[in-house]
């Protein structure tokens, strides 16, 4: 498969909802869809969808369109989704036990396989079957067990801190749930989910519907 | 203040974190800042920045920078933040617990008025002071209290329902936590918060890490 150098992490950020739709397709049973149906489905124009995916070589055929399984496994290829990745979670809190409760993630390859915590009160008790542990074992804990993938669902004070420890210990990726943004060795991917960022942007939108509204 | 018409998602997306890093500075004292300087900040281009804010007439003074509290407010108003905000939680499971909690939301204008459950177990809690009621009860609720936002904490099989259960009791906008895309009527605003979309974001760029290593 040739693929570009360069892809825009704007295109990145649509494979995984590509990748959705394309799984609704298969549990349909429907087994083909042109670029146009495709665009109709998912909200982006034919033409966007099929610059996206001639970013990794282009997979559908002329006056075929693309097969969804095709498609869907490639997508799962490119993503990294066809391997699996262990996981620990920082902050057994409502954050991190309703992330540990997110019975999808076992379900495609991403493993919780500890929880960390500061507070005595938490440290013991079981989320789904995995013990909440004290946090000053956790360097150990990664170090042991190979852990991919550490999710920070701390107090915004607190996560640079427990960053860098995962990434002492040697994490591959960060998944920060803390309200800032962390800041990593080059090595160390990280994905930022500021849930207010999202809160605001819904403000702005509704202002503008409602601006809208009022000028008709 | 002279605003383009069309301005893209992309910019709006940025703003919110514009405003969370001047937050920072007007915590720090620090009252301007230069374009250069706010790049090293954000890890923006200080012409991507100057474009970015050009889109609402810009703010800037040529040698002078930008006014940090000024910035700050006129983004602020810009997102609809100087305004008040009354939303209600649907799902009490543990995300909608973890967003009710989340104590961020009461200190910026927005207010949870209510958390909502079909589960007969959950209803009568209180989290966080706010009673978990009957989910029969919703739309009497939404219309007698004005609520501007729903918060969508449902399985994925439930979520559309409950969004136009929303819109036909009067919202104007949903941030949506079930994986699932939802619709709406065009005068409601959406923000679907796909958690999932962002890990396997994570998944493709610790691949591409681990590929850059290898090539070394």
């Amino acid at each position: 498969m040739k693929r570009q150098t360069k892809i825009s992490n704007a295109v990145i950020k649509r494979l995984p909802r590509y990748r959705r739709y394309l799984r609704e397709l298969q549990k349909k049973g429907i087994d083909k869809i042109s670029s146009n149906e495709f665009s109709n489905l998912t909200g982006y124009t034919a033409s966007q969808i099929r610059q996206d995916l001639n970013n990794f070589g282009g997979f559908g055929q002329q006056g075929y369109g693309y097969s969804v399984d095709g498609l869907y496994n490639e997508i799962s290829v490119i993503l990294g989704l066809d391997k699996e990745y262990k996981m620990v979670i920082v902050g057994a809190g409502n954050l991190g036990q309703a992330i540990a409760n997110h019975t999808y993630y076992y379900k495609t390859g991403f493993i919780v396989c500890g929880i960390f915590e500061i507070n005595p009160k938490l440290i013991g008790m079981k989320i789904n079957d995995i013990e909440v542990m004290d946090y000053d074992s956790i360097v150990e804990f990664v170090e042991d067990n190979d852990i991919d993938i550490g999710i920070i669902c701390t107090t915004k004070d607190a996560a640079q801190e427990v960053a860098d420890k995962l990434c002492f210990a040697g994490v591959g990726g960060l998944w920060n749930f803390a309200p800032v943004d962390i800041e990593t060795p080059h090595h160390v991917a990280v994905e930022n989910m500021h849930i207010s960022d999202s809160l605001h942007s819904l403000a702005y939108h509704m202002n503008k519907s409602q601006n809208q509204e009022e000028k008709k």
